[in-house]
C-alpha cells in the first residue's frame, strides 16, 4: 500500500496544480481579446513581420516547462499581433468571414467539454444533427436528406462529389475500385470552378481529366448549350455523363450559374446534379437577393461553409445530400470496436458514418450560439448588406473615370483595375499588383487579384460583417492616390 | 450625404453594441469552465439525458436573436451537462485523448486571431509550420522531410496514402485517374488495420479489394511471412504491390507491427512504407517505451495524432512525409486568385498545397501553448504513466481469477472479459455488455468492447492525463460487483 501510494503520489496531469493562476490569466485573455475586436478598426490591416518575429517560429521542441502566463506572453506578441488581417473590417482578400466573438466562445467551450462527434448518445452529438438540419432548412432540403459537418467547402465539395462518383459508378466502387466502372465517368463544371474540385476528382481517383470546364458566358456563368453539345459528345466517345457541378457564387466574381437550368438538364440526362455553394448557397436566407440561387433545393448535393457567410469561426462547412441513404452507403463502415449498443453511450448515432473522418469536433456549437444569439434573420440580412456594399463600391468604380469594372458585379465580389493609358496587359498587372501591394503594406486594406476572361484585376470579396460603406469610399479613395503616386515615381514611356 | 449617412446608419454588425456585458459573461464563462474540470472526478463519467433535453435539440432554426447571456444558460444546461465523459478520469472507451484547458484557451485564441491557415505570409502560418516540425522532431524525421496539421487520424492516413498511390501509379494519375495504371496496386496491413484505410482506399478510387489485410500472430502483430507470400502472390498475378501500412498501435489491442522488419521488406520489396501511428507513434517521446517504435522514423509516411496522446481539444492530427516533393506534388495546384506575390499578404506558403483543404484552421497554437507550458518531457512521462497504468491493470486482472486478459497488454489498452463458468460465447457477450453498459449507466466508468481473434471482450483503452491508478482499481472492484449482482439476478441454467 505504501509503495502503491508514493506511486499515485508521483501520477501527473496536464490539469494546473493551481486553478486561481489559470483563472486571473484566462480572465485577461478574455480582456485582451475584448479589446483586440473592439479596436480592430484601428490597427494596420495587415503588417509585415519583424525578422525577430520570424525568428521566435523557428525555436525547436520546448523540453522543459513554462509558465503559462510567458506562454501567453509570446502568443500576445508575436501571433496576436501578426494576423492574416481577416477579422478587420478592411479586408476583402480571397474569400472568408471574419469570425465573430460568440463563436470564439463556442470552440473554447467545445474544447472545455471535450465530447468527440465521431458519435455516441450525448448532447453535442445531437446538437451537430440540429445545426446540420438547420443547414437544410437554410436552403431548402427536404427534412430526409442528410448532411455532415465538415472541415470546410473543399471538404464538403469531396463528400458530394465522392455519393455523386459511387452513385454513378455502375458497380460496387467501394469494393472494386475506379478501375472496374464499365465507361469512364464525366463530371462537369463552368472553367470557373473552384481549385478544390479539381483537387476532389484527383484524390477520388478519378483524375483531373474526368471533370470537364464547360466555356462561361459574358457574365461568367456556365453555357448552357456548351455544356450540352460536351455532354452529347462524351456519350459518343463512350464516356458516362455522371454529374454537373454548378456554382452559386464563383470564386473569381461571384457568378452564378444558372441553378433551374442545371437541374434540369441534370433530370433529363439523368446527371447528378452537385451544387457548390461555399459562397453562394446562404443567400436563400437574404430577403433582398434570395431568388439569385432559385434552383439550389433541387440539387442532389450541396456544399456550403458556415465559415464563410455565417462568419463561424474556422473550420466550418457543411455537406449536404437530398438522398440520405446514398450518402451513408458511400461512407458508412461498422468495424468490431464501434458496434452500437441498445443502451448507454454508444446507443447514439454513428456520425463518423457520412464522411471520411472518424474522430470529429464539435463544430456545431460555435455555429449553434451564433445563430441562436443574432437569429437567421440578421444573418440574412448581412449577406444582403455585403451584396448592397459590392453594388455601391460597383457604382464608385463606374462613376470614377481613372477605374474600370473587370466583370459583372452579381453578388459580393467586386474586380475592377485601375486604368493606365495606353499600357500593356502586363504592365497593367505590374501597375496593379503594386496597388494592391501598397494598399496592404499600408495597413489600409486587403484586397487580392485574379484573372477574368484573360485580363488581371483586382477584387474585393466582401464577406465581412464589420465592413462600412465608408470603408469602400476611403478604398477608392486610395486606391487612386496609390496609383498617382507610382504614376509620378514612374511615368510612363 | 444625408441619405449615405442614414444607409451606414443601419449598417449591422455581429459585434455586441457593448462589450461590458459581454465581458462579465465572458468572466463567468471562464469560471464555469474551471469548476467544470476542477470537479470532474466527482461527477459521473457520463449520463443518459432526460426526454426534455433531447427534445432541446429539436428546435428550428431560430429567426429572432436571443440574449447571448440566455444562449449560454441553455449550453450551460443542455450542453455542458451531458458531455461523451472523454474528459473525465474514468473514460477509457474507444481512443481518445482528455483535452486539457490550455488547449481550450488556444482554440479561443485562433478564433479571436481568425487566420485562415490556407497560407499566407502571417504569424499562424509560421506557427502551423513550427508544430509539423515539432512532430517531425518527436518521431525522428529529418528536417526536410514536409507535413501538414489535419483534422485528424483518419485525414493524416489518407494524406499518407494519397501520397503512396500517386508515386507509386506509374502514370499520372492526378491527370489520368486511377484506371490508367498500368496494373492495379496492392496495399497490405494487419487483419487489425484501423477501418479508416479501407475507407481511404475506396475514397482514394483503389477499392477496399485492394488493401490485403494480412493474418497477425499470437500478438495481433502482422505476420512478415504471410506478407511476404502475399506478395509474392500479387506479383505473380500482375498486380502491382505498392505499398505496406505498418500500424504502431492497433486500435483494438494496441499490437505494435514490427516496424524495423516492414521497412526491411518495404525497402527490399520497392514498397512504400506508410505508419499509422495515430495510437503509438508519440511513444516516440516517451523515455521508458520509446523502443517500441523503434524503426518508426525509416517510414515514408506517418500519421499520428495530437488530439490522442498530446490531448490537443478535437481536432488535430498530423501527415508527415519523408520525400516533401512527393508529397506537394499530390496536393497542390495554383489557381489564378491564388498566385503568390513577392511581397505582402500573399507571399508566405501555400499551405493548402499539403492537403485537401483550403481553408484551414490554426489548430497549430492549442497544440503549440500546451507543448510550451508542460515541455516535450511531461507528455512523454504522461505516455509512460498511461502504459504503466495499463500494466497495473492487466496485473489485477491476472491476479483475479474471475477475470480473464483476452490479448497481451503492449502498451495502453487491456482487453479482458469477466469469467461464467460453462457459458457459450454469446453469452459470455451478452452478460460482458450488460457489466459494460451498466458501469457506463452508474457513471462509473466508460470502457467499450471489441472482438478479438473472434472472441467478444471489454476494452480499457488509457488516454487519459486524468485516471489515477486507484481509478483502475476501482473499476476491477466494481466490474466484480456488477458482475456479482447479474449473476444473482439471473443465474446460470
Ligand atoms: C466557390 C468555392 N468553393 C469551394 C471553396 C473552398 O472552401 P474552403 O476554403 O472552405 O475549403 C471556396 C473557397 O473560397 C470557394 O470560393
Ligand atoms: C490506429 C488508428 N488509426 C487511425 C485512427 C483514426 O483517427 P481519428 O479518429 O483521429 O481520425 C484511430 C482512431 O482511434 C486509430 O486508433
Amino acid at each position: 500500500m505504501d509503495s502503491l501510494r508514493e506511486l499515485m503520489a508521483t501520477e501527473e496531469t496536464l490539469d494546473p496544480p493551481d486553478w486561481v493562476d489559470v483563472q486571473a490569466l484566462s480572465h485577461r485573455i478574455i480582456d485582451d481579446a475584448i479589446g483586440y475586436l473592439k479596436d480592430v478598426r484601428e490597427r494596420p490591416v495587415w503588417r509585415e513581420m519583424p525578422a525577430e518575429v520570424r525568428a521566435f517560429f523557428s525555436a525547436p521542441l520546448p523540453r522543459e516547462p513554462a509558465p503559462i502566463a510567458d506562454v501567453y506572453g509570446d502568443v500576445a506578441r508575436n501571433v496576436m499581433a501578426y494576423p492574416m488581417g481577416n477579422i478587420h473590417p478592411r479586408f476583402w482578400s480571397w474569400y472568408m468571414g471574419s469570425s465573430n466573438f460568440t463563436g470564439a466562445l463556442g470552440d473554447f467551450l467545445a474544447a472545455i467539454q471535450g465530447s468527440n462527434l465521431g458519435g455516441g448518445n450525448h448532447a453535442a452529438g445531437l446538437m451537430d444533427s440540429q445545426v446540420v438540419d438547420w443547414c437544410k432548412e437554410m436552403v431548402g432540403f427536404p427534412a430526409s436528406a442528410s448532411g455532415t459537418l465538415v472541415s470546410g467547402g473543399s471538404m464538403a465539395n469531396i463528400i458530394g462529389l465522392t455519393v455523386a462518383r459511387n452513385a454513378k459508378a455502375g458497380v460496387d466502387v467501394r469494393e472494386r475500385g475506379v478501375g472496374a466502372i464499365p465507361k469512364p465517368l464525366r463530371f462537369y463544371a463552368s472553367d470557373q470552378v473552384h481549385s478544390c474540385h479539381r483537387k476532389a476528382m484527383e484524390a477520388l481517383g478519378l483524375g483531373n481529366r474526368a471533370v470537364r470546364r464547360i466555356a462561361t458566358d459574358a457574365g461568367l456563368r456556365i453555357d448552357a448549350d456548351a455544356l450540352k453539345a460536351a455532354i452529347a459528345e462524351d456519350h459518343a466517345a463512350g464516356f458516362k455523363p455522371a454529374c454537373v457541378i454548378g456554382t452559386a457564387g464563383t470564386v473569381n466574381t461571384g457568378a452564378i450559374d444558372d441553378l433551374q437550368a442545371l437541374a434540369a438538364l441534370a433530370a433529363e440526362e439523368d446527371l447528378w446534379f452537385h451544387v457548390d455553394g461555399c459562397i453562394g448557397a446562404l443567400i436563400a436566407i437574404a430577403p433582398e437577393n434570395r431568388s439569385l440561387v432559385a434552383g439550389i433545393e433541387q440539387a442532389h448535393s450541396i456544399a456550403l461553409d458556415p465559415h464563410k457567410w455565417l462568419h463561424a469561426p474556422f473550420e466550418a462547412g457543411c455537406a449536404l445530400v437530398r438522398d440520405a441513404s446514398a450518402h451513408r452507403s458511400a461512407f458508412a463502415v461498422t468495424p468490431e470496436y464501434l458496434e452500437s449498443t441498445p443502451r448507454g453511450l454508444a446507443s447514439g448515432q454513428w456520425l463518423h458514418d457520412y464522411g471520411l473522418q472518424t474522430s470529429r469536433g464539435f463544430r456545431a456549437l460555435k455555429i449553434w450560439m451564433a445563430l441562436k444569439e443574432h437569429g437567421i434573420e440578421k444573418f440574412g440580412r448581412l449577406i444582403d448588406q455585403n451584396i448592397a456594399q459590392a453594388r455601391h463600391l460597383t457604382g464608385l468604380i463606374e462613376a470614377e473615370p481613372t477605374l474600370e469594372l473587370m466583370a459583372p458585379t452579381t453578388i459580393n465580389i467586386v474586380c475592377f483595375r485601375h486604368r493606365l493609358e495606353g499600357a500593356s496587359e502586363d504592365r497593367l498587372k505590374a501597375f496593379n499588383t503594386e496597388i494592391m501591394l501598397r494598399l496592404q503594406e499600408q495597413g489600409i486594406a486587403a484586397l487580392s487579384d485574379t484573372t477574368v476572361h484573360g485580363r488581371h484585376c483586382l477584387r474585393v470579396a466582401i464577406t465581412n460583417h464589420r465592413t462600412r460603406r465608408d470603408d469602400l469610399d476611403l478604398l477608392v479613395r486610395q486606391a487612386l492616390r496609390i496609383g498617382k503616386e507610382i504614376e509620378a515615381a514612374a511615368p510612363p514611356g
